[in-house]
Parts: C-alpha cells; structure tokens; sequence
C-alpha cells in the first residue's frame, strides 16, 4: 500500500502505486522544484532509494522522503564517472533487489538525457519500468528567460540540438547546412565547448549574421543566468556570457508599472526572428 | 496568505504566492494529470478562475479549487471560437478585477500554444504574469508510445514542426528540403489534416521512403492510440492510424515475462531510426 505523503495527495490525483522491484525514470525538469511533476513527487514520496545524476538540482534530492538513500550517479564531461552499462547494471540489481528505484535524471529522460538506453536495458532484463517525462531546459529555460520557443509569426518549427555526440565532438553526421537552413530557432543544450564551431558550421551554412542569439545558464534556477540577444556573427564567447549580470531569484514573474512595457516591446520589436516576442525581464 | 491546498503542499515546495490580479500562464501537459507539475497543481487550487482551452483533459479540470469558476476558451479548427485577441482581453479584464487568473493550456504554453502573444498581451496591458512550462505532448507523448525522442546512437537533432502556419496552411515559409535533411527525427503537432501534403514535402526534399513514421493521437490518456511505425513511403493515412487497435490504459508500465523483451528488441532492432530505440509496448 502506498504510504502517506506529505508533499502531495497521489489517491486525489490517481496516481499509480510505486512496486517494489520496479524502476521510474523520472524527469526532474530543469531545476526550479515548481516544475517536478505529479509523478515525480510521488515517486520521490516513496522511493527507496533515489538514482541521481549531476543536472538535477539539491532542492530536488531534499524531497526524498526521509529513509530513502540517495545514490549519486553523476556523469559530467570530463571527470571520471560510472559508464552507462554499469549505472544500467546497477538499477537492474537494486529493483531484482526488491527496491522501489527512481532514476532521476535532469530535464526530460527522453531528451539528450539517455533514457532510452537505460528503458532498454531494464527491458531486456525484465525489470518493470515506467519513464515520467520530464519539462525540458530547452523548452522549460527559455520560458524563464522570456523567451517562447516559438511564436506565431515567428516561427512554425524548432529543433533541438546537442552540442556533442557520443564521442565528445559536434555531431558530424548532421547536415550542418540543411539545420541551418531549416527551423528558425535553434536550442542547442551542452554546447557551451563546441559553441564557436557549431556558429562557424551555421554561418557557412548560410543563416545569417545578424541573427540573435541567447545564452542561458542554470536555467529555472535562482542562478539562472541570460544575456541579452546578440547577434550571432558578433562572435560569441560562452564564458564571457554566462558571467553576465542578470540574475534574477524568480525570473519569471514579471511586474510592470504601466506604460514601461509597450516602450519595452518596441525596443525588442527591432530584433529580428527569436527575440521579436521576447517578453520582457523582470524589472 | 495562501489557502491550505489538499493536492500538494505549496510551503513545503517553497512555490510563490498566486497573487490577486495577476494570470499564470500554465501548461496542462499532453493529459494524464500525474504530468502536471508542482506549480500547475498549486495554481488550480488557489486560482478564482479557471480559462483553459479545448486541449486540457477533463480530469485535470476537475482539479481546480471548489468554488472557482472554469471558463472555456476553447479554439479548435473549423469551429466558432474565440479570437486571441478576445481571449488576451478577457484575461486583462478578469486580472484588472482583481482575480488570480489561470489560463491553462494543454501541452507547453510557448510550444505551438501562443503563449508569447497572451505574454506580450499581458505586458503591454501592466498586468503582472508568470509562465509555467508543461510537458510537451512531442515529448511525453512519445514517451508514453514507447518512443525516445532522442537516442544517441540515433539521433543528435530532433525538430519539432506545427502541422499548419497561422493561416492553416501547411507552413509555406518552411525550407522544406532543410527540414528534409536535418534533423533525423521529425514530430509534427496538429498535422492529421496536412499529412499528405508535408510527406509529399519530405520526399521531395530527400527524406527515405523506408523512414518508420508513427502517428499517436489523444496522446498520455487512457484514449491513447499509437500505431506500429511503418515505411512513411507506404502512405499515410491519419483517419485510417487514428483507428487502429493498441488502446492502453497505462501505456507506459512495462511488464514482462523474462526473454519476451530481447527477442521483441531484436525485432525492433531492424527497423530503422527512430524505432530502433522504440522501447516495448505493454503486453
């Protein structure tokens, strides 16, 4: 039977039992708590023990319920992690073990995040599994920086991007020319390494100097930090921009005193494409 | 000071005040109401009123506080609704009079939801306003269809596309031939009228005729129907896929016996793209 939790009433909402012996892949959204969903929640309420990777935030983990155990499986470019067979391996033998496992991964599992190799794996092992999709920094980020990933009149097509590969590199399969010529917006995630050769592989693919561009950090976070769009052929510096100045502790509320707005959106009706319907920052 | 909420505790989650006259801008998710999220859920239990389009399930609506009134914004293609205009001034009108105003939309308010235009609406008319992201149904649902978005041996790029421009047309200012030979994954939103003409598009640009496509409709409900990918050169038919058999009731818990799942995966195997990482359908 499910225990009681504090955080949220799963029998008014309907929300499926945790098994023991069973696996949730979980999305943990970008950051904020606020958007961990109904799912989430529960399966924090009562997991045994909690598989966390390095993207999913602290405020996060404090939600486990207390006797859980929290299990860091934090993968990050560069320093010396678990493969992904072994963290594979490890959530079939905690559930074979009887465990109620939630895998939470940051953003969404589906997305850049390897769940599917992970679904697979339990798949093929024969451990019941369940994936809770999870909002995406792509989508969930740009929200929170005032900026809609898409916009009637701006655009009809979006695509998503990883900044590398398997191997570490720019994807070299894609065709680099035809995503520069395709959706108006781009939303590249973990980009910031190879950021100036993927702006070289789309300016020679023809997309345009003048278009603007945003650099978003620690994105729904009370450290999110956004630059202000600038054009992409004006070079751009990862570094230099996640150091900007806007940081804001609830960046999305946005309180106006009259009259401050229109002025606003007429300054931003002069940028081209994905700023046009940039709403406006917090004051 | 909030009112005590009986779906989620909001002190414990640390999310901000629904102010008085001002609109939250919420995404309701693709359907199942465990997707909605911490703040979707907070928001319904303290909003005075509810305006959601035709999109949001009827058992997230029932979610909303005793008390608070649901006003039907819907807008759905071919029929008499509401302008955006209208509906932009109705929320200034309803905030100006000094209630907490959820405007609740299904997927992702600024993923083909025009939710940057209710944004700017808002800001030009001083009304304060929060964003609250949803789980896309291009994401989640496909998650529940068993379906990675992303895999990394697979793909790198995913585009998401709406089905017609503002006019309700197949998008025209589209580079199709780009679209074609980007992104290796396609997924396009309300495209069952306009199929036909978009794979006609992407033949033309180069795409495969033996590319798996899946069409899925009422998306993460127990309504969901999903078809087995099959050759996009084979035609398609959305009324026909809309018909057909795997109606699941929790289509995303994955039981098996052991030694079905690797032989089904080795099957799945020899399909192309985007299925090759296809996780199982429930037995």
């Amino acid at each position: 039977m499910a225990r009681r939790s504090l955080l949220i009433d799963s029998a008014l909402l309907g929300l499926p039992e945790f098994d023991t012996g069973s696996v949730w892949l979980v999305g943990a959204g970008p950051g904020d708590p606020g958007l961990l969903s109904a799912l989430a929640l529960h399966a924090l309420a009562h997991a045994d023990l909690v598989v966390y990777d390095a993207l999913v935030d602290r405020r996060i983990l404090r939600l486990a319920r207390p006797g859980g155990a929290l299990e860091d499986a934090g993968k990050r470019g560069g320093r010396p992690s678990p493969s992904q067979p072994d963290i594979s391996a490890r959530l079939i033998r905690l559930a074979q073990a009887g465990n109620r496992v939630l895998r939470l991964k940051g953003g969404d599992p589906c997305v850049f995040g390897r769940g599917g190799e992970e679904a697979l794996a339990l798949a093929a092992a024969g451990v019941p599994f369940r994936i809770v999709p999870g909002i995406t920094a792509g989508i969930g980020g740009l929200a929170y920086a005032g900026i809609p990933v898409t916009h009637r009149e701006t655009n009809s097509a979006v695509t998503f991007l990883t900044g590398h590969d398997s191997e570490g590199e720019v994807p070299g399969a894609l065709d680099w020319d035809a995503i520069a010529r395709g959706a108006p917006v781009l939303v590249l995630y973990m980009a910031s390494r190879s950021l100036p050769n993927i702006v070289t592989r789309l300016l020679a693919g023809g997309r345009r100097p003048d278009e603007p561009v945003a650099i978003i950090s620690k994105a729904t976070t009370p450290r999110q930090q956004s630059d202000d769009p600038h054009p992409i052929g004006a070079g751009v510096d990862a570094r230099r921009d996640r150091s900007c100045r806007d940081r804001c502790s609830d960046p999305l509320y946005h309180r106006h005193r009259r009259g401050r707005p229109a002025a606003r959106r007429a300054r931003l009706g002069r940028r081209a494409r994905t700023t046009e319907a940039r709403f406006l920052k917090p004051p």
